[in-house]
């Protein structure tokens, strides 16, 4: 039995690219027992000087040492950390001198450089993109289609919204969506919206025991979440994105990161921001 | 002047974590002309040895080295990577070794564990969060507002919304939000339907100059998007949240990730995901 331990994932900004590998490189350990702590805006020596006693405060009552990761851009930030009873991994200052070597350059260490650039830019173009993701959610407008990155189809409840959402906030992208739905599968073929967007579908599909699982918690009981039903809607709707050569996807046991990358991937689709 | 190079961001699963660690480490060296390049789903020895003939053609079309920064769980596939002819970084690679010392077990170098485990309970609470801030965007609807975990308050467009959905999609928050309007500075006082929702609210705000030029872009020349106009509001909004004891962050210069993660820290909110 290993004693519980915690992880702080610590960065000068919003601690997110800390969390997401540091957790990741946790995942690898089967079954240990960590507590996962972040720490965002540690961007002053007093600030990192009472992070380091609560690290060893930790480590003391739980009688393992802490792990700590972080992405730290000020030097004395980061050295003032390694100097808790800790096991310290510092994601930046690890790669930084590295770079330097190669590119003979000295870096700025500079905190807050990640965003400050293309803020405005990046700014516009994802409230652009958010604003037309919400805008043409569920096929409720087909007003400026034309002017979309992609447009997701599929049926109701296997994905669709979110992938759009996560699109238009970590890239920029512009993505409508469009339920297919039992008068599609009827006619065998796309809504009349649809037909001139050929280039710009891509579909997404689910199992129909999980779509039931889904529908379910938002109709119990309902036709709509039977599962027999659930298996008609994704047979017809498969075929008919098969007949009309639009690429699909299975969102059973994808994250939504999973699948936006992915559909940014095989789309080909061009990012708009960093 | 420097030669221009390719940073590949390589990842075997999204290469999200990879190209955020890698794009704010290149952020250090200002002015560098950097091509940034993200290669996500690199899972097989195969595709590794395709990457690296694309990594050495780059560089020899460059004339000058590449940059290489990884997240790759996969040892074989990382060790052909290393042979490219380039900065090589491997960020997971690099850290697993200490955590493993420190923790005294070997990892189990397992691709796709970020994900794998949680999945499901996961990608409940995300589309949950996403139906609630989407429910609840812009005032929509003030039923279910007790189910909030969070009720953002600020002018029209001073990016509510924007923040609302990241608070769902990174953090499982549910989020809704409620213009302040003229007739609430009318009667300096909350909307009726928030007056009960004290705990839970947090305010955003704007400066003037901006607040015009995003409203320009929605509806140009607009009495709402004139100077005074904004200038108005945004005094009267912030006199208001000061009177009521709200708290609020000013949007101008940050970015969605930094608003959000912001007000989960500074609110005390509960992430419901990882």
């Amino acid at each position: 039995m290993h004693p519980k331990r915690t992880a702080f994932f610590v960065s000068d900004r919003t601690g997110i690219t800390a969390e997401m590998l540091g957790h990741s490189l946790l995942t690898q350990f089967d079954g240990m027992p960590f507590q996962e702590v972040t720490v965002p805006f540690i961007d002053t020596p007093e600030k990192a000087h009472e992070l380091v006693a609560q690290i060893n405060e930790r480590g003391v009552i739980q009688g393992a040492r802490p792990l700590v990761i972080s992405t730290l851009v000020d030097t004395e930030v980061s050295r003032i950390l390694a100097g808790a009873d800790a096991c310290y991994l510092d994601c930046f200052q690890t790669f930084i001198q590295p770079l330097e070597s190669e590119l003979g350059l000295r870096s700025s260490h500079t905190v807050g450089r990640t965003h400050s650039a293309h803020d405005v830019l990046n700014y516009h173009e994802r409230i652009e993109a958010i604003n037309f993701a919400m805008g043409h959610d569920d096929g409720v407008s087909t007003r400026d289609l034309n002017d979309a990155d992609l447009v997701l189809v599929g049926v109701s409840r296997c994905g669709k919204t979110p992938t759009c959402l996560y699109l238009a906030l970590q890239y920029g992208v512009r993505a409508a969506n469009y339920p297919l739905v039992p008068e599609d599968f009827a006619a065998m073929r796309l809504p009349a919206s649809l037909s001139h967007l050929k280039g710009k579908l891509y579909g997404l599909t689910i199992q129909p025991e999980r779509l039931m699982q889904v529908r379910n918690e938002r109709r119990p009981g309902s036709g709509y979440a039977n599962l027999a039903n659930c298996q008609f809607e994704v047979r017809e709707a498969e075929a008919l994105m098969r007949q009309e050569g639009i690429a699909y996807l299975d969102t059973t046991h994808k994250s939504i990161e999973e699948l936006a990358t992915t559909i940014l991937h095989n789309a080909r689709l061009q990012r708009r921001i960093y």
